[in-house]
């Protein structure tokens, strides 16, 4: 049901980041599509369930790649889709969403709110409510990169993923846990986004009142019970990064891999970054998860200062 | 015989360069694999057929990707690489053929003193020279970008090519003209290196004195005649671009593909930028052949003005 542009992403080796990281570190790059994130992967699921049972019309919240992708996905298919989007994420994302011919609808406040928005649109209309992270095809869909590592025979000993909403991390964690368990499944959060890590390590869902990170894709305060549930299955560990090393890993990324990255992508190299140790030696699989970027923030991320340490 | 890393690539529409350039575009992505660019594909044939032949050495010229590519495929094998290369190449490609292992030797001159040299080297020290384009294996490895494009059901009308010595143009050139004849061919050179492009053209070969371009990777002063046979065979048409067109292609690539490319990877939206007529409401394939720049002028590139028009 997915289609193949967004599936079989590039997987492989980066040695030119290895020296200033002290790990092995293979990439899988889920940016070269046409929404330039993973998030096809699931929505392509949801849109071809929706058809299938006749649905015309769909709705969600979304932080930027999500609405992008179902906007994508439904176009192709027919299907009519609302995204209800926090006006403060990126403008690009923003771009995107409407040229792909969602109806966009933006709420003075955060993916929460906007989820609670989409909620209430979708009651309204009487349309289908796609819920990243709850709904298991958007958590299947990101699974399937599980599945693409597990095929390639793995010399790698540790995944990480960045911990939004959880449907990459449930997703791909499922997956590891099932046909490579000895591969360590770590997630990744940014301090300033911390509530499912949180949770996580508390075993209970905990908010947080306010967020405050550059990496917008995964800054939610309210996690989904069911969602921490399965990743209580599957996570080996949930850490969180500083600022700085988000920064510092968007840098490594363009200076030694060519790679252009949104902050969310750039989550697992801040944390091998803020954990040498803990990592030295290891081979190391980090998904560069979206490239979806507002330029002017770009710029000013790769030109603060040289790559440093942080 | 090629490593799958550098197989199966990223081929995808990116609708968000098309309003700027009055077409439809698909990038073929060759730079999501260990060494930045499409050279691999024909160094793995290169190495392989060496090994299975009892050879321990070889011996290429490279602007740079070549020697990369090769160092990689002959260290894996066992092979001892010498690369020579112009000590005016960019610092990065320099720098990683030697963290691959391979012996690099610089020359106090450009890519063609190069080829000068490592046929001596070849000649002394007895062992095998790797001449790109020239040899089959390395048109061959690039060859199998077109049968990718060939299997992708292609709904594209055009592919746009980066010329240099021709093994990327006769190798995807020979594939489209024998699976895909409706597809026109259209080879891209810089007017600061416009050799092959003038030698097709004239349909003899022609040199120039001496290059004058940003995109290094195709910077050759004297076509190999037997390549250009194979090019006029193969190429419905050859385009001369300004320098200040590849500029306006790799800022583009990045505002709105988000790809970090190098000027050789840029010829083919530089092409589109100077022929909109020609282009407008056609399918373009650009085929985005490497990305290994130097930090420095990447940022010169990308920073010198607001994305314009050539």
């Amino acid at each position: 049901m997915i289609d193949p542009t967004f599936l079989d992403t590039p997987l492989y080796r980066c040695e030119a980041l290895e020296p200033d990281l002290g790990c092995s570190v293979s990439i899988k790059l889920e940016t070269a599509n046409p929404v330039r994130s993973f998030k096809a992967r699931g929505t392509e699921l949801v849109a071809s369930l929706l058809v299938d049972n006749g649905a015309r019309a769909a709705v969600c919240a979304s932080a930027g790649n999500l609405g992008q992708a179902l906007a994508w996905s439904g176009r192709r298919r027919g299907l009519d889709v609302t995204v209800v989007a926090s006006r403060f994420a990126p403008a690009t994302k923003l771009h995107r969403i409407r040229a792909l011919d969602a109806r966009l609808e933006l709420v003075d406040g955060d993916f929460d709110l906007a989820r609670e928005r989409a909620a209430a649109v979708a009651r309204h209309d009487g349309i289908r409510l796609v819920e990243d992270s709850l709904d298991i095809e958007t958590c299947e869909g990101a699974a399937t990169i599980g599945l693409e590592l597990v095929d390639a025979a793995p010399s790698f000993d540790t995944v990480l993923i960045a911990l939004g909403g959880g449907a990459m991390a449930t997703g791909v964690g499922h997956v590891m846990k099932a046909l490579a368990p000895d591969v360590e499944v770590i997630c990744v959060q940014p301090l300033g986004a911390p509530a499912m890590t949180r949770s996580w390590h508390q075993r209970r869902v905990v908010t947080t009142e306010s967020t405050n990170t550059i990496a917008d894709g995964v800054a939610g305060r309210r996690p989904i019970p069911a969602v921490l549930d399965d990743l209580l299955v599957v996570a080996d560990d949930a850490v969180l990064v500083q600022e700085a090393s988000i920064i510092n890993g968007i840098r490594m990324l363009l200076d030694h891999a060519g790679l252009v990255v949104e902050p969310s992508a750039a989550l697992g190299i801040a944390a091998i970054l803020e954990n040498r140790d803990r990592f030295a030696g290891r081979h190391v699989v980090t998904i560069v998860c979206g490239s979806n970027v507002d330029l002017d923030a770009y710029h000013r991320w790769i030109g603060a200062a040289p790559t440093g340490r942080p």
